[in-house]
C-alpha cells in the first residue's frame, strides 16, 4: 500500500489528536491568502480545516493546493492538532501531503441558485453538495431498517416478486410494455397479485421492498413512473381493521426510530419537528369524510374519490378534532377499487379497503383481499375483465388460498411528508417520470 | 369479530393446553375412519392432529369434516388436550367448529412425482406442500437481514438505484427494450453505473438489494432473466483488496447467522451442513488458476476465462489444499472485463477484478472501479464504446468522484450453494426465463 496512514473519518479526528493520519473528501472551500493557505475537507461525516502556512520558499505542498478546485477528491495527510480559534471542532490538519484524487472542472455545473430540473440533470453534485440531501439517504436507510425490524419481528417473510410479467392484468392502461424473445412482457405496476401468490404459497406474511413502474403521463408532485414500493401481505386476517392495526403499529415503531436517530439533524436541515404518533391512528369512512368535507365546502364535482385538495382538508379537519397527522379513510365504494378488493358484508357497495392520508398526502392503499374464487370471478367480471389473462392468478383460490389481507406504500412519499418536502423528486435518488430518464 | 377465540400457531399449542383456540392452516392428511375423523392441520410452524369422535347421530360437525379435501384453507376451533399417543407433539385438538375458508379442488394439480416444470406452473401450491421450500425462503430472510446488518454496521446506505435507463448503455446486446411515452427505455442489467453515481453523490458506501434483468437466451441451470442482486460499492477504497476483505467479512457474518437459526433445519431438510467460513478467504490470480488447471488437464480451448468446468475444478483444487469451501480469482485480463475495470499498475493487460467462487459456482463479480476520466475515456474507446450513450455516466468522473470499488453478487446463487440446489429456478420464488414469464 502507498498509504500507511489510516483514513479517518473528519468526525472521529478528535480521537486522532497529535497524530498523522488521512483524511478522505472533497474540497468544500479555498481561502488561499497571501502567508497562508486554508483548504476546507469535506466528508459525510463532517468538515476539516487543512492549515498550511507558506514557507516563502520553493514548497511542492504550497503548489500542490495552488492547484485544488473546490469539489476535488482530495488525500490529505497530517497532523492532527489543537486550534481553538478554529470553528470546526477546534482542530485543524496540518498537511504533510496532499493528493488530487479526481480533480473537479472549474466552474461547477450547479450552484446553490441552479432550479430544480437542472439539479436533477446533474444529481450527484446536487446530493454532495447538499447535507440535507446526504441526510435524506440516511434517514432513507433509517426507514427501511426500521420498518423490517417491525416486520421481521412480526413474522414477516422478505419476498422478490417478479418484475416482469406475461399479461398485463391489474391495469393495461398503465403498463410498460417490453419486448421479451419475440414476444411481449409487462413490468409489474405493483407485487399485488404475485404478494398473494406468496400468500397462497403458505408464506404467512409476506414483505418487500422494491421498484414499482407505472406508465401514467402525470406530470404532478407526487406521482414518478418508477418508485419503490413497500409491500405487506398478512395471511388469516378477519378483516381489514388487521391491516391498519398492523401498518400504525410499523409506522410509530418506524418514526420513533427516525427521532431517535436523525429528529435533532432532520430540525435542523429540514425544520420539521418529527412526531412519533400515537395509535391508534383515527379512522373515518369515506361516506364521512365527505359529509365533514360537504359541509365545508369542498364540492366533489360528482366524484366518488377524494381530490389532493379534498385529501388535504379532510386532513385538516381530523388534525383541529383530534391533534392527529395521519388518518385512515375507510370503505372507498367498489366502484373506485380494484375487483380484488374484498366487499362490505353489510353493504356490497362498499370495499373493506383504505388508504392511510399523512399530513393529507395518500402514502398507503390497503385492504382484505377477496379470497372465494367465485365472488372474485363476479368481481372481476362486473368491472369488464377477462379472465384470460388473469388465469395464474385465479388459480391460486382454486386450491386453498386462505383469508388474507394488506398493503402498498410509497417510500418516497413517505420521505417527502417526514421531512416536508415539495416535489417527488427531491425524495427520491433518481427521479424518473414521462420527461425525465436520466440520468 | 365473529371469531373470539384467538388464533394460535401450532408450534405455540402446547402453551394453550385446556384451553380453547383456534388453528389455522392446511388440510395436510384426512384419515375418515369409521368411529373417529383425523385431520392433519398444517400451519407454516407445524402440523396438528384434529380428533373427533363421530356421535353416531347427526352430527354437523362430523359433515363438516367429511365435506374437507386435502389443502382446503381452514380454521378449526378446539380445546387443545394432552394425548401422549399423538405423535405431532403429544397434542390433540378436540373440534367445537371447523370452518372451511377456501376449499380446495381435487385432485391437485402437482403431486410429489410431478417434474420441476409442471411444479413451477403451480408454484404457489409446490411451496406451499414442501417444507423445504418453506424453508428456502426464510433463510433468504435470514441471509438478507444478515447482510444488511452486516452492510448497516460497516457505515453503508441504502439506495434504490432506477431500473428504467435513457440508454442502452453496459452492453446494448442483452437489454430489454421497451416502449416509453413515444420514445425507447431499458431495463438495467446492473446498478452498476448508478451505484457509481450515489459514490459521486458522496454516499460514502452503496448497498442495494433489488431486481437485475439480462435479455440472454441462457437455459442453463444458473441464469435466470430477471434475478435479485446484493450490490455493494465503496467509496475511498485503495485496492480490490478493500472490497474482497469487505465480502469475506460479510460472508462469514451472514453464514454464521444462517448457521445459528437454520444450520438444524437446512441438515434435515437439505442435507447440508452450513459451514462458517474461515477468513481471509484463499485468493489466486487467473493466470495461476490456468496453471493449476492445465496441469491437472483442463484444456482451456484458447479462452482467457474460466468456463463452468474449469471453475468446479478449480475450486475442488483449492478445497483439498486448503479445505476452504470459496476461492477469489483475482487479476482477470482486461480483454474479458468491463471498461470501468480499473487496470493493474504494474501491468495494463490485467484487471483489479475478481470473481468469487463458492463450491464451484461464481456468486460474485467485483473490482476497484477507474475513476480517473481520461483513463476511463481510453478504455471506452478501447472496447469500441461510444462515448454519447455514456455522457450522463463519464459526467461523474469530471468533478470529483472518488476512488472506488464494489461488487454485485446473486441472491439466487448464493440460495442455491448454501441449500446444494441444482438449479436457480429452485432457489427462485417465480423464475424468469426466454421461455418463462408465468405464473
Amino acid at each position: 500500500m502507498i498509504h500507511p496512514t489510516p483514513r479517518v473519518l473528519v468526525a472521529d479526528l478528535r480521537e486522532h489528536l497529535g497524530r498523522t493520519v488521512s483524511v478522505c473528501g472533497w474540497v468544500n472551500t479555498l481561502r488561499l491568502q497571501r502567508t497562508m493557505q486554508f483548504v476546507l475537507v469535506r466528508d459525510h461525516t463532517g468538515t476539516a480545516q487543512v492549515t498550511h502556512r507558506r514557507p516563502g520558499a520553493a514548497d511542492p505542498l504550497e503548489e500542490r493546493i495552488e492547484e485544488l478546485t473546490v469539489e476535488s477528491a482530495v488525500r490529505v495527510t497530517g497532523l492532527v492538532v489543537e486550534n481553538p480559534a478554529v470553528r470546526l471542532g477546534g482542530l485543524e490538519l496540518v498537511p504533510e501531503r496532499v493528493e488530487l484524487l479526481n480533480r473537479a472542472g472549474t466552474p461547477l455545473p450547479v450552484d446553490e441558485h441552479t432550479g430544480l430540473e437542472h439539479r436533477l440533470d446533474w444529481r450527484f453534485l446536487d446530493i454532495r453538495r447538499r447535507p440535507a440531501a446526504q441526510l435524506l439517504f440516511a434517514v432513507q436507510t433509517t426507514v427501511e431498517q426500521a420498518l423490517r425490524e417491525f416486520a421481521y419481528a412480526e413474522g414477516c417473510t422478505e419476498m422478490h416478486t417478479p418484475k416482469l410479467m406475461g399479461t398485463a392484468s391489474e391495469s393495461g392502461a398503465e403498463v410498460f410494455e417490453l419486448g421479451y424473445f419475440g414476444r411481449s412482457a409487462y413490468l409489474a405496476q405493483s407485487p399485488q397479485f404475485y404478494k398473494q401468490m406468496a400468500i397462497a404459497a403458505g408464506i404467512d406474511r409476506v414483505f418487500e421492498i422494491g421498484p414499482v413502474f407505472r406508465a401514467e403521463p402525470s406530470f404532478t408532485s407526487r406521482h414518478a413512473t418508477e418508485f419503490t414500493g413497500v409491500d405487506l401481505e398478512l395471511a388469516w386476517t378477519e378483516d381489514v381493521e388487521d391491516v391498519m392495526a398492523f401498518e400504525e403499529r410499523m409506522l410509530a415503531h418506524t418514526l420513533a426510530r427516525v427521532a431517535e436517530r436523525h429528529g435533532a439533524a432532520i430540525r435542523e436541515r429540514f425544520g420539521v419537528e418529527v412526531t412519533v404518533p400515537a395509535v391508534p391512528f383515527p379512522r373515518v369512512t369515506m361516506a364521512r369524510a365527505q359529509e365533514i368535507l360537504r359541509a365545508g365546502g369542498w364540492d366533489p364535482e360528482g366524484k366518488a374519490d377524494l381530490d389532493p385538495e379534498g385529501e388535504r382538508a379532510l386532513a385538516a379537519h381530523v388534525r383541529r378534532e383530534t391533534g392527529h397527522e395521519f388518518v385512515f379513510v375507510t370503505h372507498y365504494p367498489a366502484g373506485i377499487r380494484p375487483f380484488y378488493h374484498m366487499r362490505a358484508a353489510a353493504e356490497a357497495g362498499l370495499t373493506l379497503s383504505f388508504d392511510l392520508l399523512w399530513k393529507g398526502l395518500e402514502i398507503t392503499t390497503g385492504a382484505q383481499r377477496e379470497h372465494r374464487y367465485d365472488v372474485l370471478l363476479d368481481q372481476a367480471a362486473e368491472k369488464g375483465m377477462g379472465t384470460d389473462s388473469l388465469r395464474d392468478y385465479l388459480n391460486c383460490f382454486r386450491y386453498g388460498c386462505p383469508p388474507h389481507g394488506g398493503l402498498g406504500m410509497g417510500l418516497g412519499r413517505v420521505l417527502m411528508v417526514l421531512l416536508g418536502l415539495d416535489s417527488i423528486r427531491e425524495a427520491t435518488f433518481l427521479f424518473r417520470g414521462p420527461n425525465r430518464l436520466t440520468p
